[in-house]
């Protein structure tokens, strides 16, 4: 068995550090080492989350107590802005970082700093960081030392259109992403919006004039598109579920291709990508607490028109699932170690 | 047609405010007035429910800049402790008040103030308030000029439980109600636990040592008890839905009877009380959007024991539908005016 | 007051006819006469549905043991295929007819037949038949002996697109509806997809290859497109909610223009359906229970793209209200008699 | 590493099939040999549960085509009445046989044959069978080759029981659990009353004049009460969520004694119940997904009453989970083995 490392989490007390605690508390290669949360600490974990009673006796610390450099590696389940805190610290003392905030996600700072409304506290490590999407970037994530995870929609969205527009398969000008996601996405806010008199027995969109997600999905998908800068038209909407994201997506094809073929070939290997049997449905109850992303696509008849569906878990290999396996591969280990967890049905 | 009275609802942007305005927009003798809110002060109502647009184009209004006393009758939907501010002047004034929080609910001004942590404002008028529970104080509530609306547990229970304890039939001092809410129960408010991620597929009790109904309740039925003072062991729980109330209750006989005698006897007129067969088991969505209650019961064979079970929606017989049962009893109306609501169904 | 008319129900114990009854029974012009259900022939109604206990003593009749044409008004809440067995009968008899199923919707024969795999019964009265969308034929409505009750999904994304058509603002061959529909839309029917412990925390796409709106969707905005044919990709979703659609689409203006003005002009005077602010965000709890259709949209910056959303209650504007509200033409009364409904929230 | 053993899963396609399924797949000490289902036969497991595409290849059979003595251990997720037909065959040649059906969950044949309404096909057996609930039963069970599981309802009430009972410190015969169920109880039946359209937004008790569970849950808390048979007043709810029990029960102490110590000491060592602090209330989200039993308690002041409260899995320790728990004990292997799950939150 490989040697144990320590890790730490900051910002556990969010639905992505429980779900991260979820996963590592049975991770064969890992010790959980500090968890912090500035509103909780002093509280044990299981105190704000019971169904860690008798997985974990940590308690929550503040982020100042303790000295992050100890572990060997640091999650930042945080909102948008702390990771860039620490990071340069902590890679210049040798300590890796993945980041499940938007911190390292896009390059262009400029644009970065349009929408998360902050000036970036450390433009020079941006480029060391890695977009933490496996299926994408898996070379440069072994040797990275500072992981950018991707976004949950991000990830649906990306996943369903790389293999095209790699090949310039379709027009990336003219894509449409109709997404859905459930309410988990927002995190544990006590907003209004999330409360379940609100939201269940709801549907809406949201954002319509710009989510954050869109520069950040952009900007990867052109870095992947043989054809040039990718457009995305995207509109976001709540669904009154807890857990799950379904991307469907509208695409212009410029070529004759068989997506089945194109699709298949890409993730042919992939331990966490399920191309499905074209025209079928894929349902977000099928990923549901595992690290799966299942893919299907319609073609329409009679045009240039193909439908493309992506389910995931976002707070898996939307969040806490992706960032383990980005975790898993940077160490060397086997990339589905402690995340080869299978869907809850019913 | 009789002549349209001014209402004023103070507390008008919470649950049982919007359930109210739902109710009374379409209530023939009545124009709605004035509407507070402090949090909402100048916006449309419909900016903050949607659904109301193109129904009402009342603004919401701080309680400082209005006089409630240009209305004949002023609803208080807010939190515990405001109505009990307003109450005197406006009875002073010949305005007609129906508090939908707790402050007149106790008569025992001691017990008020241990559960509900404040000094009572005006233990003065306490004796003038009636107990809006119309099925038992109807008389006295014709004469009313300040009502208690009862809380949404009392209804449910106090329903199922006064025409046994009148006729002295079952024990009053080992009653026990497993009851159980919908979560619009809690009001609007900003807390985790409410979450439509921490409520919906979850369950669970809640204020177990102890719920500010149980004095409401044992208060109450003590009142209505042939047999002296009545004892409750109250365990309230949270369901995953948002409307309705289920009372399971379970009494010890102390005579033999039938209770479908009983139960029909004592509602037999009553509109929104509906005896169904012994034996048969009510469900929230049958009473769900309307002021009815509905009430079974099973004699538990070879024992004295008898279960009860009882459902009402929160928001009307539990709030703001009995407040409108109430005001049309004190203006002399039909009873049923702008509440014959059929339940919502599926 | 009108004097009442007689209207019986056919298929009165799905959960359109459920809806109907909700509605009718408090309707001042109309006396419910038959409610038919061959499932539940000689039980009370309010046994199928408690909810209807104490407002309707109406027991269910096979529709073979009485008179139809003793009513004056037909309401089809029938599997498709059924309304035409009966129609032509009805209608030399005088009797009117409103059909919530398919079976006069589309007035391609070969189309229908293709779609819902049954020969048709009486393609002679079809021409007669006048398709019961108020806001766009109201005139042949008033004349109308025989109406087809528009489908659900049709609702949403014709009132979405119609005005838009006329006026030859949008490409009408490169028209998206991603469109997402609660499980009542379904029926009450016993397939394992609808059960709770599938459908819910789920979402997914449905028919893919072709669903029967599709085809009545794309003949009535082709009849209402001043550039000719329109052509529709059409995608359904199953949403987990009980009541609700919401259809984002997505068009390809030709023409500079203001869709504020546009709709607002079209539906200036329509009372059930509500133009909103542009950008904003409609939500389907905002017209949960009502006969409301509330529509909004939003321009793409940069691009000829227009996203239009729109929601209603598939019960209710989608099917039972929307009925209603035909009759309500067709009789000479005021339109939004018995379905001036308040939505429900929360 | 042991060596692996062979087991089949009879009635592979209901809810206990498939949660047996997502457990055995990663449990290292089982290869999953046949999983029938009469109605599947021939489909492959991942057509009907797409969760499992990926993880298993296997087909349902039928069980008339195999050979079920070729496998080491049987599980029967079936219907009552299953398991009976092939039990004595499968013992006769030493294969271990686990039903999580109640063929052998009451020893008394004529109280069995009057709940479950046919005759019993192997009453000779029937001693040998195990009730397999691992906290009460566990020295039996490591060495029964066959083990009745126990029902849902009875493991939640009789792990909230038995620490009290055998002490004799409760009245025995003054039980009443309230307890509470998600839908997925109820099992895949394609029954209206469990449609979402029918359960969701919903609530109301069940099987008033008797449930199944009562007998069972009598007879074992009789066998394991110091005091002489237990009786049992037992009202089952059906919850609007897919998984989850929760029982709140209601005794009469007839010794004063701390519930705490009580409970500490009996579960002490246990792997799977967690006792919490008195007056706390556990929540079914805590323990969903998962093997747990998570127990509290309240003593009301001023009176003899203790309420309990027992939150578990149905599908997991109330039926899969345990006899997984059950066919690691009986095989020798570490209890928790395949089945140290972490619930899943949010």
């Amino acid at each position: 068995m490989d040697e144990k490392i320590k890790v730490s989490i900051v910002g556990g007390s969010g639905y992505t550090g429980i779900e991260l605690l979820r996963i590592l508390s049975l991770h064969p290669n890992v010790d959980i080492h500090h968890i912090t949360s500035r509103n909780d600490a002093g509280r044990h974990v299981y105190e704000v989350y019971p169904s860690l009673r008798g997985v974990l006796n940590h308690r929550f610390t503040s982020p100042d107590e303790i000295d992050l450099k100890e572990s060997n590696l640091v999650f930042f389940a945080t909102p948008n802005g702390v990771a860039m805190e620490y990071a340069k610290d902590l890679l210049n003392n040798g300590i890796k970082v993945i980041d499940l905030a938007a911190d390292f996600r896009i390059k262009n700072i400029k644009e970065w700093e349009k929408w998360y409304e902050m000036p970036h506290k450390c433009p020079d490590i941006l480029p060391k960081a890695v977009y933490g999407l496996p299926e994408v970037n898996r070379e440069k994530i072994k040797n990275a030392q500072l992981i950018a995870n991707p976004g949950c929609y991000p990830t649906a969205i990306q996943l369903a259109l790389i293999p095209l527009l790699k090949e310039g398969l379709i027009d990336p000008l003219s894509i449409i992403a109709d997404a859905k996601s459930g309410i988990s996405g927002a995190g544990k806010k006590n907003k209004a919006d999330f409360l379940m008199s609100e939201a269940s027995e709801n549907f809406k969109a949201y954002s319509l004039q710009g989510h954050r997600h869109q520069p950040e999905i952009e900007e990867n998908l052109s870095l992947n598109s043989s054809l040039g800068k990718a457009k995305l038209l995207f509109v976001p909407h709540l669904l009154p579920i807890v857990r799950g994201i379904h991307a469907t997506i509208y695409v212009n094809c410029i070529k004759d291709f068989d997506a089945s073929v194109i699709f298949n070939k890409f993730y042919e290997k992939e331990p966490f990508v399920d191309v499905m049997e074209a025209n079928s449905c894929p349902e977000i109850k099928s990923v549901r607490s595992s690290n799966m992303c299942r893919i299907s696509f319609f073609k329409v008849p009679d045009t240039k028109q193909l439908v493309i569906l992506s389910v995931i878990d976002n707070l898996m290999k939307g969040a806490a699932g992706q960032a383990v396996q980005n975790m898993n591969i940077m160490m060397g280990w086997e990339e589905t170690l402690g995340i080869h967890l299978i869907p809850l049905v019913p």
